[in-house]
């Protein structure tokens, strides 16, 4: 990537260019030399989006509920990008992607990006591009952001960490409510959301909700803000609008309690440590191995015949860290 | 904790105790600095138990399934081991733990043994500890050990690595099936459980796994296992059994093919670079904030006003790396 063509895209993303978007987050998930210069140009630029994160389990119609967000947002003349982690690459996977599909509806309006993103080789529930891909997103002009995984439990939790208000998307219908209301998922919610609404259950559910957000009131990290319930069919269009105030009032809150600030610096913190951190292992690596693989060194540790710490140990030593 | 508690322990681990187990796993858990010795004395007493990930969605009756199980395994008067990840932990997040109270039938049978751990602070979808423990309660003696996670998507992928065999445990009922069979999940289990065959849906489901894996077998990663689908109502104790065969089944396999071999190497090559990154963390904390805390390392991270790439490398120059 010549310094020429890297500049090129930055005029292209601040022009609200989707294809040098795309490419520069390619860029970042590929891991490429310019990686950090991305960081560099983008960073400054960051911080005006709204970065919304939505979970739950399959099947609940997270995607067709942010297909509404997008329409409604579309049509207030919001910009809007949407980053789908998904456990495999939907290229390299051969799944069937009906979800995506139907998203992309609005992939030929060029105020909304979608952006897919495999976790294939992360460490953590999210992609380890996904941070730089929502700032190179925030960059480029979006107002919204939506991050979605498509999974639940520590997915969940990574999201909440990554988003500025974190949305879980229920349906009644699934057999033992105790099971998904389990604290930890529970506590990272800023708003629930019962789609399916028409379904039968749903006020029980809603009720279900309600009671857990009392038994855990205790463990809520800022007890001043209190979780709606927002009743929604989003395949009939129904509840996308109270959503969105649910999150416009939970945003406002957050921005007159100081919280934004919170996150947005946890976020950075929590970049730079993912990058250190993968840093110092490339130079583990390269010390013990003079630049091998990492298939090289698992080679290396089960040679040793010693336990993961002393195994840990003598690398250490031998990297002389 | 003294050298002489710590060896009475480990003769009460021999000895198939229970609570000498739960002890030195929870030294795990807190990072004692017993950590390391506990690794080296357990380390050579391990890789006799058969460790089987168990997941799916909230409500797919995973717990029912491991109850039946256990009470298999028992019946055949084999050692078990049950961890259950959880996305928090059951004692500080005030879930209602339906699944687990149930599972506690056999709590009082010394024989199993259930443990609980939490993901928090973890960065993956299992938590630091879950190998540890694994291999604290192989070291033990126990015949196989169960990992349960709550969760879909990462804790999958993640489970997929730390056990012999994954489970993945499904039911018909989901609204939208195509969601649930994302490639990527579905490359991790090698052997399914449709659950709650009694509902409707079943068969279709069944059908459309099948379908699946006939799609994802280029992508399977030993194309000469072809994952059997059985069908069961834990709850009514159906299905119990041919899902034991097939684990066994699954289990013969690897040992015939030197898959058995090559699991425990990745697990030992993943324990070994999660210690390695935790102490080369710490390290470069010590040598920046001379031992200060994760949090204080963020303010400064925060004052630096530095994009995350930056902020990351000038970490690496202050502290020598």
């Amino acid at each position: 990537m010549s310094e020429e063509n890297l500049s090129s895209l930055f005029n292209g993303l601040i022009d609200g260019d989707v294809m040098s978007a795309a490419k520069l987050i390619t860029l970042i998930e590929n891991e490429s030399p310019a990686a950090p210069e991305i960081y560099r140009m983008t960073y400054p630029l960051r911080g005006q989006a709204y970065v919304l994160g939505i979970c739950g389990s399959p099947g609940t119609g997270k995607s067709t509920l942010i297909n509404g967000l997008i329409a409604l947002l579309r049509a207030r003349e919001k910009k809007v990008g949407v980053i789908s982690i998904d456990p495999s690459s939907p290229y390299s996977g051969g799944a069937l992607l009906g979800d995506r599909i139907r998203m992309q509806g609005h992939a030929t309006d060029n105020m909304v990006m979608i952006r897919s993103m495999s976790t294939r080789g992360s460490m953590g529930g999210l992609s380890k591009a996904t941070l730089g891909a929502v700032g190179v997103l925030d960059a480029s002009g979006k107002d919204v952001i939506i991050v979605e995984t498509v999974g639940i439990g520590q997915d969940e939790v990574d999201i909440a960490d990554a988003a500025d208000t974190t949305v879980l998307v229920m349906t009644a219908g699934l057999g033992d409510q105790i099971q998904v209301l389990k604290a930890g998922i529970m506590e990272c919610a800023d708003v629930f959301v019962v789609n399916k609404a028409d379904q039968g259950g749903a006020e029980k559910l809603i009720l279900e909700i309600q009671l857990m957000l009392g038994l855990n009131r205790d463990y809520q990290i800022d007890q001043s803000w209190e979780p709606p319930v927002i009743k929604a069919e989003a395949i009939n269009e129904k509840g996308i609008e109270e959503l969105w105030e649910a999150l416009e009032k939970h945003r406002s809150f957050l921005q007159a309690n100081g919280g934004l600030e919170e996150i947005r610096k946890k976020i950075l913190v929590r970049e730079t440590m993912d990058i250190l951190t993968n840093k110092i292992r490339e130079r583990a690596l390269e010390a013990i191995l003079g630049g091998g693989s990492v298939g090289e060194l698992a080679d290396k540790i089960y040679e040793m015949k010693k336990d993961p710490y002393s195994a840990a140990f003598s690398i250490l030593e031998i990297a002389g860290f």
